[in-house]
């Protein structure tokens, strides 16, 4: 890094954005509310002189209508500006203008519709797959139909998308608009614009597939502006100094992000990965000083944190496809390491244990499910004599669970006895919970999904 | 470039593929039959042993059926060496099954429509566009349908472009397969391949739109294994030489290539530019051994040629991009440089006024458009003399333009009284002739939609 670099690096903040404008990839279908305070401040709107809301809607209706090169160029830089100098109040209102003025034909689509229901299904074709030439031929008008209604069913306002997505800076500011847009729909729910979120958070997905991002090692010779960006985003173990950032990508330490060739300099994502011995216990044991041991003993690369710098990208799962190439480089560059672990918070768990300890006490005795087996029950009562006189070890468990002070914590008789009860429903609630088919703990279904494989190292 | 690039350079076949594999980006729109044994050759089919049908079949399916990573990855692979292996009947019959078995769901498809149609539309949505917030709460049942409809109509093979596309090495066979399919639809017509066709394509667009696109100054300092790809694929004016590579790299020219991320050190498409005092008359001023004028004193970047390397990107108009991008490149590196030109070919115009000449010798001299003004003609027959008696000025005019051995070029006279009226009905056919609203010269439309404007140097 050269001196200017450095000089910038030094002045950067330390200190994290507010932790409630940083989303975990674990938690990305968290609704947004949290981000319009970060959002609206991320884009420059400062160095713009304010529009009227009436500039900025004709410059987004310009961009969309508009065919001439030039005029197009510089309606799409116009709106782009002036949309984020309105006000709060106003960039909602030109979105919702967006979502309803550039809305689909419908009477288009429901005269496609008509021709298509009109069709005779060729026979092989209601039973199971076809595959004769003269079925082939008669499915000719079928394909020319749904053809058409594909483009008749995109709304007028994927225009304005497809222009932004190859206008300079354009892809930025679509990711910059939909946390926007995410936050309007935290407040309020507008149909209109949650269709038209969902219509451009799959567009974003499609420009942001795998394929056309890069990975990069970053390292301390990256510039300052990319590892200030870094600083900004940790989410899971803030970055307190520059020391501790120069940990994070010195000795025995691997940060690889995500970059968009159309977001340069800024990495959408990002994971930090620590080599050991074994899969650490703790995050402690990750988030030393000095590595415990040089590089070339390492066995195991464990995954301590991953963050996602783009609000506005929310619900595109880029880290699965991060996870799987890094695991990739590392093993090619390392082979002796044969061990990826990661190394997670299992965010859902208290409040489901402590909702199965409330049923169980609402329930008669004789319905209810006991959660603890008969000789954790006996040594959990025991140990807990001291604060609790209950009989039962499941109020007992409650109970420490939900102390105001956790003065148990100080008593390794009750952590020894409450740890295995714990860690057995533990691996209940992630191997077992289920909500639609997925883990019911996010940052569990996250890593399960992504091929990942659950085992005790107690 | 290191010592062993430059032997790998020097060995490099100085000869570009036969002329029919290329296509320059200017003539895209054409049918692709003449590609098919380029693109069987493409992909290296000798290193992997070869497989049966069924095989290759079977690791399609799995490629789309299959859930769990590990397995998925390798049926992917699988399928991208198996396909290349197979015979070309074999290929078609794969393509096809892919075509016919994983189309869409029409049952599901009509059962949605239905449900839509059977909607009210609001008061508003039937006379223009409606914005009140009752209105659009009623609208919702149609946003959900809609939705549903635009994934019922996407057909179930998009679910192996998806994973090719975000597979290593997979856009690139996405593409090589595309130019496959191609060759196949242009010797036979079949309406399910054609339409999985059209869909690919418009997949690939969006894949590859310019902001995905990385613009790179190629020099005589990059790789030679990408060097080697622009004297494979120049399709405008062939490079003869490891000098003349040099050379139109050198001083006085800039050539510049789109790359993908995803398919490393192979430009998609890249344009040649010279810098000269003025718009050039003739391709021979371009093709200089030494540069004409020191950098400095260039005040035109003429456009000389645009080449596009993949068959299976037919009609993916990249080209529009990559000129305008270079045009910003350029501006802000040399602002000197005020105007920027295209000397291309005019493939159509023969062909036109030949056409011409024909249907006026047809139609009875009442109704026969002239296409010569009156002194031209004059001339014409005057100096045309030694070649044709006739004092049919339009006569004389195909007989010279239609004649085996163009005797006629070497005499200086005709050339000058044949040149107005050549130029005059040539601005004709670019400014005037269309064909759906476009130019109907498949060069002068790729240049004027990008922004070009027509006027005349002589």
């Amino acid at each position: 890094m050269n001196k200017k670099g450095l000089a910038i690096l030094m002045r950067t903040k330390m200190r994290p954005l507010p932790p409630a404008a940083i989303k975990r990839v674990n938690q990305m279908e968290v609704p947004p509310q949290e981000n319009s305070n970060v959002v609206s401040s991320t884009p420059n709107a400062s160095i713009n002189p304010p529009r009227d809301f009436e500039q900025v809607r004709d410059s987004m209706h310009s961009a969309i209508l508009m065919n001439k090169t030039e005029i197009l160029d510089a309606a799409l830089s116009e709106f782009c500006e002036g949309y984020f100098s309105l006000s709060k109040e106003n960039r909602r209102k030109l979105v919702l203008t967006l979502a309803r003025e550039y809305d689909l034909d419908r009477i288009q689509v429901r005269e496609l519709m008509k021709q298509y229901l009109g069709l005779e299904l060729p026979i092989g074709e209601k039973a199971q797959h076809s595959s004769g030439q003269q079925e082939e031929l008669s499915l000719s008008a079928f394909y020319r139909i749904e053809r058409n209604l594909r483009h008749a069913l995109k709304p007028n306002y994927e225009v304005l998308f497809e222009r932004l997505n190859t206008h300079p800076g354009g892809l930025k500011f679509l990711s910059d608009i939909r946390a926007d847009i995410l936050s309007f729909l935290a407040e309020e729910n507008f149909p209109s614009l949650r269709a038209l979120d969902s219509y451009l958070k799959e567009k974003l997905g499609t420009w942001l597939s795998p394929a056309n991002l890069e990975l990069h090692n970053i390292t301390w010779d990256d510039p300052a502006s990319l590892l200030e960006k870094i600083v900004a985003y940790e989410a899971v173990h803030p970055i307190s100094s520059l020391l501790d950032l120069k940990r994070r990508l010195g000795v025995g330490r691997r940060c690889f992000g995500y970059l968009h060739p159309a977001i340069p300099g800024e990495p959408l994502i990002f994971i930090e990965v620590a080599l050991m011995k074994d899969v650490a216990e703790t995050i402690q044991e990750v988030l030393w000083d000095d590595p415990p041991i040089p590089e070339c003993e390492a066995t195991c690369a464990l995954f301590y944190s991953i963050s996602s710098t783009q609000p506005g990208l929310s619900g595109i799962n880029l880290g699965k496809f991060l996870i799987k190439r890094v695991i990739d480089v590392v093993k090619k560059d390392m082979p002796i390491i044969s061990t990826f672990a990661t190394l997670s918070p299992i965010p859902g768990y208290m409040q489901w244990l402590l909702s199965k300890l409330a049923s169980a006490e609402i329930s008669g005795p004789t319905f209810r499910e006991n959660l603890l087996k008969q000789e954790e029950e006996g040594a959990l009562v025991d140990a807990a004599v001291e604060f609790s006189s209950s009989k039962n070890g499941m109020e007992v468990m409650k109970y420490l669970l939900t102390s105001t002070n956790y003065e148990w914590t100080k008593s390794a008789k009750i952590i020894s006895v409450l740890r295995p009860p714990m860690m057995r429903l533990c691996a209940r609630y992630l191997l077992q919970e289920k909500k639609r088919g997925k883990a019911l703990d996010s940052v569990a279904n996250f890593h399960l999904q992504n091929g990942a494989r659950l085992c005790s190292v107690m």
